[in-house]
């Protein structure tokens, strides 16, 4: 998406060898406009899907995903990060692992909010190892609901997350595709 | 706003004394269409302040706060909210004390985003002791920006944060005012 590779391009900042801030349009400041263009695109990206549900984490997850079910026209959930978990029988919970953080948070769904058969949309703001993607993935198939997309902000095609998406054989759409960061430039997959 | 209180009557839950559950459309499960006319109506009641900015904080108020920003055409800023809090210098922070939790949390903004001179308008999904609202007073306060307005769905009046913002010599709008829990049904002031 050429108007979100630009943003990046102009507001991004490239941090030591692979970290991209985005915090002042995407997960911090938000611009609204972008973001309701992003929901946009990924609605339109995945309206074959005949989408149920849209799912994302908190907190970054949230602006893109509530605007793609808006244009869906279904609800959008975001689990819940916890630090430490209380299990309860109310809840479908998946344990999350940070590489960039070096710990591992839980995320938290009720029971109520996903339902056996349901065709679910992910939506992230970013993908690097995809472990968040993958704890959804469980949470998912823990409801008997059906993951049918995963739709990625920014995703940096060189770490590991997008492969164990494909291996899965999922319907990946990300809106940004970065390959590299070369001398504090981000350069863009084709 | 009708619309609200209808919504609360049909789908919120009485916990208790004065617990009500609205995690079905408000802040877990999320019905988009709601939060676009909740962010109409804020763009409508505060478009005379002359917004700069829409300050809210992780991660209830994120989705009727980008709505509201977006028909105000001005960038929305989420406070991050930490349990431990490092100092740093390129944050503005603050202490906020849950009644519910009894426990004290951060709120964390970064110093870019909220400039001297603007005027913030802040949002939040609930107002009852108003302890997140004074935190982020006081986080606007330390940037020298100008709080002009807050933008509440839902307030239970029976608690002490609509006084407290009242005796600030704030601009409140509340879209649904509760002012009682009777036998698990919701009051609403007038």
């Amino acid at each position: 998406m050429k108007l979100l590779e630009d943003r990046i391009r102009e507001d991004g900042r490239v941090l030591g060898e692979d970290v991209l801030k985005v915090d002042n349009f995407l997960n911090h400041q938000v611009d609204p406009k972008l973001m309701a263009q992003l929901g946009e695109e990924f609605a339109r990206l995945f309206r074959d899907e005949k989408i149920d549900k849209v799912l994302t984490v908190e907190s970054s997850g949230i602006a893109p995903a509530v605007f793609t079910a808006l244009d869906l026209d279904v609800p959008m959930v975001f689990a819940r990060k916890k630090q430490s978990l209380t299990l309860s029988a109310e809840n479908y919970t998946a344990d999350v692992f940070s590489f960039t953080k070096q710990e591992t948070n839980h995320i938290i769904v009720d029971k109520r909010f996903i339902n056996e058969g349901e065709r679910v949309l992910l939506i992230d703001d970013f993908l690097a190892n995809g472990q968040a993607v993958q704890g959804m993935m469980e949470i998912v198939d823990a409801a008997g609901a059906e993951l049918v997309g995963v739709g990625i902000v920014i995703e940096k095609t060189f770490q590991k997350g997008r492969q164990l998406l494909d291996e899965a054989g999922l319907h990946v759409e990300s809106l940004a595709r970065i390959s590299a960061f070369n001398d504090g430039q981000v350069e863009f997959a084709d």
